[in-house]
């Protein structure tokens, strides 16, 4: 393999839709979407694996190993609209990683007839706010027009990375739609430079996307949930950490951490 | 893909000189070839794109996303020579990555039957100057005597980097005549390590450009475009900021920047 | 090649049982599974070479020279269950090299019919202690279960790195079955940063791999063979500071060493 | 192409050995080899070419510009005993371009029948010596004798990086017999750390060369050679300084350097 998705049951959606939740700057996308996911009891369908992932197996809760990697979970809307979320624990370090993964994921959201990608990040800001803002940007004025109507609010420059930011522009060059939710967060990092997650941020988030989506979910468990996801995520976060330092000491200890 | 040229149209041009103008210290070769692009009115006709740019779309003034890429403009000169402009907002980090970009757009300068290659650079020096001297480097001598006839002041050494260098040596390699315009510059940088962008040098590779490609341009405009520009190449100057800072920070912060 | 392994004989094993013991903090799969190799007097059936392992050559005792590379050595037990061992002087620094030379090893070891594999890490702690723990993660609670009751303690979370990881995620991907032993160790490193070895926590892993491999070996030559090994290691711990140095000063010096 | 050697013309040695001295500390290697094909007059026959090298040309004397490369300059020896020299400007930075040049260099000497290997280069020491002594090390025992016969000690532990290193270990490995002579220097480096070269060692190397390739140079223009050499590989250590710079700052400024 390099980069494959395995699937784990066939499926046929309908109106298919694709949202981006993978992890990045407050983990906004990842929490959001995870609590979609969770709250929607969407189905596992397909994993994502990549020889650009970095080169770790996590130890789950059960004591058992698994490669990082990316999932794909399969919700059948009610109005006959079906939703496939991407999310997972790890994006590539290198842009040719990131490249790769974000077209075989396309590759197969084509295939299962897609019609929309939305994704959801992050946008750093120092301004104060009550409630954080959802800014947009979109593969075309048509669509930010739409999102518009929904209280986003659409930016005129700017940038976005990763898998989160690639989908959009690959998308764009298939003449698939899409858009970004970017939602405000002061990002916020620890002393040893790791990124606070904003499950404020992810609430935010979650509003938007639940009217997009024309879903519904609890809000209520959010709160109690946000405090179990912080501990997914710190968990998350040290792996995070321990690659990190091991990427950036390769060249002072050994590169074998066993 | 790995490295690709989405084509927006046939063409078949005669006479063909590619131009080289991408991204680089004090963005002399991208102010120059993207004004005479403007001011040519010179038409898109190619899009580049490519897994070794940096894994980023961009946010346009009009909200609407777009990946990183090279772009192929096309001018049909009134002599019956045809200029094929090079241009972008990207190079690739990998040796590989530049190599490989730089060879997919010469497999199509070649097979458009391309004859021969500017580029063009900056020399950064510490030199005092009214105004900055032109100097060149090219792939025969014979094609250095025509430049020095036209003011251009050969160099006897040092090296050029990246796709305005690359696609000098990779053209003489398949015997197709080629030569680089290095224009003085003082290669200011901001404070937080940013090249200036020069106009002034600019100018004088315009000034070499279309004495060589035989076109003429109104020069009027470019003070009011430098500005212009201006504002364009410091929010490209912040894509590479952030690009950077992203990749230097790859091992301390998150990666997956969104 | 690219990632190749070079059979020096057909064999044709039962029952097999991978075990990996690569070089890694405190290298305590390196030393445990090179004493099982020497003791068991496995025989060396393979090699493994690739273009992502470090590009150094190393001079033997015997004043030849040896490309980076791993080995497989093969034990017929007595019992009718077969062993490979894997173990070597390198790991790839890059994610997909380290991917890839695992997938190769696993792709043989699956053509040779193997039923289970095992690796050994270390566990860095602060903890002090008398004799090190032994802890593990499995590919299912099933062989988490068999492992407790020989005395390793299931860990809840964490990662592993390098090949000693990936190889068990990879084997559950294929449906095989696996472990890790993760010896506790307080990772020393001198102070220019190489890991010191711990011959004490190989023994204890030692002790945990005779149990379920069911083999048995003198432990006694073990401290004067951690002696020797110490050299063996020492040797290794210079081409891994070499080689260190070489890729931290990639950018300050000539990369190119001879 | 990725890695290509272009044969400038055709050749069919007889017994031919390869000697390859590529750019390294204190340029031993290069200076040596360097200095017999001008001495022997050489005949260019190939040139390498790969994306893995820097991506940079550099200008030359005439002003003309070429890409990094490697180069095969072919002597027909009067005893009937050919000799393929490889030199060049460069070396790739990562492991798998190194391996990947190696290779193809390797492929086309056995195409050619090449029956040994030989490389120079450098023992970093802090001995104090008169005349630097010449290590070695070989693919055989037995070509260890021979050439301690010579005067060459044999060294018992070490390594050696890069393609001087790594055309050995593959040789060895494709049973093709070789060795490296390590001439002993101090390494001294300028204050940024470039390595300066050492004719002094260089002449060692040359009198081994000599010795065991069977052909008799000119030594007198040594020094005045030595001299000149200076300057072509102060050009060459500005090419590494820039690139070095490059690739040291690639997250610090423009990676797009022009």
């Amino acid at each position: 393999m390099n980069s494959e998705i395995k699937l784990l049951k066939p499926f046929t959606p309908s109106k298919l839709t694709l949202v981006c939740g993978l992890p990045g700057i407050a983990y906004i996308g990842k929490l959001s979407v995870d609590y979609l996911i969770q709250q929607l009891k969407a189905e596992l369908v397909g994993e994502v694996y990549s020889v650009h992932f970095p080169p770790y197996v996590i130890i789950k809760e059960d004591g058992t190993v698994e490669l990082l990697r990316n999932e794909l979970n399969l919700f059948h809307g009610e109005d006959g609209q079906d939703i496939l979320f991407l999310s997972g624990n790890a994006q590539s370090f290198s842009p040719e990683g990131q490249y790769e993964i974000t077209e075989r994921i396309l590759d197969l959201a084509v295939e299962k007839g897609v019609s929309r990608v939305y994704s959801v990040a992050a946008l750093v800001t120092d301004r104060e706010f009550e409630t954080p803002s959802v800014f947009c940007a979109a593969t075309s004025p048509a669509l930010l027009e739409e999102l518009k109507a929904r209280g986003a609010q659409p930016l005129n420059h700017g940038m976005i990375g990763g898998e989160n930011g690639l989908i959009l522009g690959l998308a764009r060059k298939r003449s698939i739609e899409g858009a970004c939710f970017m939602v405000e967060t002061h990002g916020y990092q620890t002393p040893t430079g790791e990124y606070i997650i904003d499950p404020r941020a992810a609430k935010v988030a979650l509003n938007m996307l639940t009217q997009v989506l024309n879903v519904k979910v609890d809000m209520e468990p959010l709160e109690k949930q946000a405090i179990q996801m912080d501990e997914a995520v710190a968990k998350m976060a040290e792996i995070e950490r321990k690659v990190r330092d091991e990427m950036t000491q390769a060249g002072k200890k050994p590169s074998y951490v066993t």
